[in-house]
């Protein structure tokens, strides 16, 4: 039986999320996953590998790849935009990676799954982003986001992001103390055999690495500044 | 080049709302719809004979089959699940008929389309049920819902239903001013070849006809009460 819905990535945020709810909260999620033709499919067996190894029950793995026709002009799905390096969208409050609506789809698509199996709250990974920005990451988002579901008169299902305040190096702390195997995650935005190093996400994870003084266990594709 | 989108099942509601916005608001909307595991799918049909004779460019249909396991337990989608006549949920405000979340979805979907096509609104069929109710057609919803989306940094699009306090004959008024053929819109909530006349929506259908004196065009498995 679920309590809850995750929506993890495979990337570090959801990931160690997850890690959190089982380990520290005692919680038994249901975990949802979705391939919306992000260019970084790889993220999604490392999803299924945590989901796998924390024993939870009933993970979707969702085939949404006919919505790419939706996210055109996003960096993350469209083959003709190229995936930018941190400096290009360093102050950005909604730089070119961001998908359009995806997150209020993905929350919506957890929100449904929680709301017909009974459970009473769907978590997501949103962290507090250094270098740019997304306004479906925020508390704002996140206190009006809630106001809007409390409105269902039976089956109110509550959006929690318990790392919204938390840095991506207060986010790997807490996975660290946790034993989260790192190298079975995934960030880079290109969706080659070893990282970039260059693009947003690489950057922040290695900023993170760099801040605990720890080495981040995947492989890059130019000399890890860690 | 579209300046709205609008979704559309086939029903009367939404197909009155395309006219509305193509005739009187001289908008040009994109026309989208989705197949999520509907008994009634061949309302669909009907969405591409409006979208079509209103010359609609880029009418998408979503293959969301795939979501039947989010939407278990509404009797609109699941066939162990059925549809109930309109006495078992008159005075319900969250009555088996309701999809999990659906409204949610299929918004946060078409926001994603707007968004990346440069159109600022979203349309929707949203009405005022007599019989019953759906948290998610009402105008709270809608305010709490533009309340979210305003946070969007650079596109902000705008959820609209212009009927949200209309009754069904209104709508039918609305749209026989119009000239809309009703024949070419389905509501019956079962998939069979005649309308069943019993089932909530049919009901509000008959209601809404009847009030107006006019003849359904459509064929009912029983006599038509009008």
């Amino acid at each position: 039986m679920i309590d809850s819905v995750a929506i993890v990535s495979g990337g570090i945020d959801s990931v160690t999320l997850l890690h959190h709810l089982v380990k520290n909260e005692q919680r038994r999620p249901a975990v949802i996953t979705f391939a919306y033709g992000q260019k970084h499919v790889r993220e999604i067996e490392c999803a299924r590998t945590h989901a796998r190894s924390l024993g939870c029950t009933g993970h979707q793995v969702l085939d949404l790849q006919m919505l790419r026709p939706l996210f055109a002009g996003s960096a993350l799905v469209a083959t003709d935009v190229a995936v930018p390096a941190a400096e290009a969208v360093q102050g950005d409050p909604q730089p070119i990676t961001y998908v359009p609506n995806r997150n209020m789809i993905f929350l919506a698509l957890a929100v449904a799954y929680a709301e017909s199996h009974g459970a009473g709250e769907v978590f997501y990974g949103a962290q507090q982003h250094d270098l740019y920005g997304y306004w479906d990451c925020t508390p704002q988002f996140l206190e009006q986001l809630n106001r809007v579901y409390r409105l269902n008169r039976k089956n109110a299902v509550r959006i929690r992001a318990p790392f919204v305040d938390f840095s991506k190096a207060d986010i790997l702390r807490r996975g660290l103390s946790l034993q989260v195997d790192y190298a079975a995650t995934w960030s880079c935005y290109e969706g080659r055999q070893a990282a970039c190093g260059k693009c947003p996400t690489c950057t922040e994870r290695l900023n993170a690495f760099a801040e605990l003084g720890v080495p981040d266990p995947l492989p890059y594709d130019r000399q890890n500044p860690c």
